[in-house]
């Protein structure tokens, strides 16, 4: 083979690998880079009402006239929230990633981009990331009759089987 | 020069171009194709509370317990509401494109990507796309105290001047 030729298969390798590397980087919203993010991951949780690593950036807080709470929340793969309930119920906008959402009596459902969930309200439930993979959703929480009822954690059992 | 120089050169611009494409694809949302969009792109508005082209897809009706309403709204460039009140306010949530957003009194915003208006209760304002780009919004609405005020269109004066 002469030089022209290896030079030309060098180029071309070059090319390929870099095509492969945009295509990827471009390919999804990158979970763990704010920068690809539609909103911002905003501040880890520290308090006991999550297991895992959640981080929560709240947009809207609820007033005296408009009554809603709007937040983004992001769980790592494995993190969820404890069961809870909501004196006017939740809505809940999957963003990207894997999701896992449960309510008392019911399967265990998984949550995908595009996916939009009305959990009725006084109904204990609880969503997070799936085993595998990041969530990140947009929460919709109306405070009228009052604020969030925190219960217990989510069991590992209830986390990977839903029972 | 040879057969295989050639080949290799025809080869290389091959993948550049491929690459090109591939990266252009995915680098943001392509806002005229439903399979790019986190949330469906829904159906055209018929009705007169709007100038321009605009698309509906409503997530969660209000009912006695959730008085709020969700839904996503995709504003074609030009397109935008009337002028019109809630009275208790309205979230808006930009998630791709440019809109713009004025309140009665105030200059008009540019929204973008990642920006949360929160509008006051029973403030006349109007929103839409930019004259140059589409602008895709989470609607979030309260019905607690009423519906929707339509009020008058907005001219092409207000729309592009803010005036």
């Amino acid at each position: 083979m002469n030089r022209k030729n290896l030079l030309a298969i060098i180029l071309m390798g070059t090319f390929i690998f870099s095509c492969k590397q945009a295509a990827e980087k471009n390919q999804t919203v990158d979970l763990n880079s704010q920068q690809e993010l539609i909103f911002p991951k905003g501040e880890k949780v520290t308090n006991n009402n999550f297991i895992g690593d959640v981080w929560v950036h709240m947009q809207v807080m609820a007033d005296s006239v408009n009554q809603n709470s709007v937040g983004t929340v992001t769980f790592d793969p494995g993190a969820r929230s404890n069961w809870h309930s909501h004196p006017n119920g939740q809505i809940i906008m999957s963003l990207d990633g894997e999701g896992y959402y449960q309510e008392k009596g019911s399967e265990k459902r998984i949550l995908r981009k595009g996916d939009v969930v009305k959990c009725p309200a006084n109904t204990p439930h609880w969503h997070g990331a799936s085993a595998e993979k990041p969530f990140i959703q947009i929460a919709i929480t109306s405070r009228v009759d009052g604020p969030t009822e925190w219960l217990h954690p989510v069991t590992e059992e209830q986390y990977l089987n839903g029972n």
